[in-house]
């Protein structure tokens, strides 16, 4: 794995943990990053967001994918919140998440003279959908463990 | 509905048909567009594709949902060939089309004085998964009807 990626990947990791920290009271431990030409993640809720440089010469784009367990878990701590299944506010909640997580990313590529603006979010909510980045370039993917399940973050660069 | 925003659908609209007509020899009737608040698409395989603009200022995301049937149309018809599921190459034709389509109306909305740089494609596939577009702004929707099924581009800006 070069320089870059590893710098890209620990940036994405640190606004991970930072986020769902910070505005979840939730621990989020890192594992080990992979890099896959044909990767997909699946899961039960997504939130998705596209970013792109000012001249357009370079875009990308992050998801954040959870279990339904692990979703609520996560909401349910950010909003005091006891939700047992998947609605309109924890969609919201993942929204948000994506956005933040993103954004301070973002700033941190910034540092290392990457500059991108954000897109607005998406959010999937399916049972077992997948996810999948259209990029002849590699998927960055680093899966991380809560108390309540597992998320998977994937960003991808062209 | 005012001028502006009747001019974007109008954008995204001609785009969609000519993106299915000239890639995919399909021709797609759109229906009537609506403005929702509270609006999600669902379906079996969606691309999601944002864009924002070089200042940062403004951003916006596009979605194209499909059901797997008119998926499989669409896609077969483009690429001749005979899929009866959704696969990798389906999957990849969604993301071209995706692309494709936001990027055409991309330049029409130049020609209207909004400017905007695209980010990555991502395709979501799994039965009957719904897509919520997580801004305060409306959404715009387009229905459209094919051969061998519908499908729907939703539209936001912030």
């Amino acid at each position: 794995m070069d320089k870059k990626v590893e710098q890209v990947i620990k940036k994405f990791a640190e606004s991970v943990v930072n986020v769902l920290g910070t505005m979840a009271m939730t621990e989020a431990r890192p594992g080990a990053a992979f890099v896959k030409k044909d990767n997909r993640a699946g899961g039960d809720i997504s939130g998705v967001i596209g970013f792109s440089s000012s001249t357009g010469r370079s875009k990308g784009t992050m998801s954040l994918t959870f279990t339904q367990e692990a979703a609520l878990g996560v909401v349910n701590s950010m909003l005091g919140e006891e939700f047992s299944s998947i609605n309109n506010d924890v969609e919201d909640a993942v929204g948000e998440l994506t956005n933040m997580i993103c954004g301070q990313a973002r700033k941190g590529l910034s540092e290392i003279g990457m500059n991108y603006e954000g897109a607005i979010p998406s959010v999937i909510t399916g049972k077992n959908h997948s996810i999948r980045h259209v990029s002849s370039s590699a998927i960055l993917a680093i899966p991380f463990e809560t108390a309540s399940g597992p998320l998977i973050v994937e960003v991808c660069f062209s």
